[in-house]
């Protein structure tokens, strides 16, 4: 299993909406994505590693599915109306990373 | 519920032993935390969002608690014993982040 992981900076100043992102966003990315999209999880960042330090990433989402060609064939043909969602939300540009599932 | 997220970052030429850590150190974290680690996951990094770019974090854990309290109950009393193992496996310092659990 692999999964998704999309991660946006915690810029100063920045718009991010975690309400629409957990309640709006997520949903539409599963309901384009069917089954390939096995489950997702979304964070909201709290905070960094020591005191009083600010959370690297204001919110993450981490979409799991069973490899990334079930990813790919999942996201690809929705790809346009899922990323034209984003500005729905936050003016950030997140980090993308796909990892391996070692301990799920 | 909240998520401490430990990624390291992918550094050309660091060291990172993926089974030292999913097999020896996880399950250390687990084994002095107790129940105050209600579970955790394990990420090893594969590629990063666009075609041929590399992932950002070569490895990533995280560790699910209760609350940050219960997260600072379970690993202050053992952080030099967990972060004294960390040599074992990587000589790469790993960013940490505490984030609220908003869809699990």
């Amino acid at each position: 299993m692999i999964k998704v992981s999309v991660m946006y900076p915690n810029t100063p100043g920045a718009r991010f909406d975690h309400t629409y992102y957990a309640n709006q966003h997520m949903p539409l990315v599963k309901r384009k994505m069917g089954d390939f999209c096995l489950s997702y999880t979304v964070d909201k960042g709290l905070a960094g590693g020591t005191p009083g330090a600010p959370a690297t990433y204001i919110g993450m989402c981490h979409v799991f599915c069973d490899s990334v060609e079930s990813f790919q064939a999942g996201f690809g043909p929705h790809a346009q109306q899922i990323m034209g969602d984003i500005p729905n939300y936050t003016d950030l540009s997140p980090i993308v990373q796909i990892s391996e599932v070692v301990v799920g």
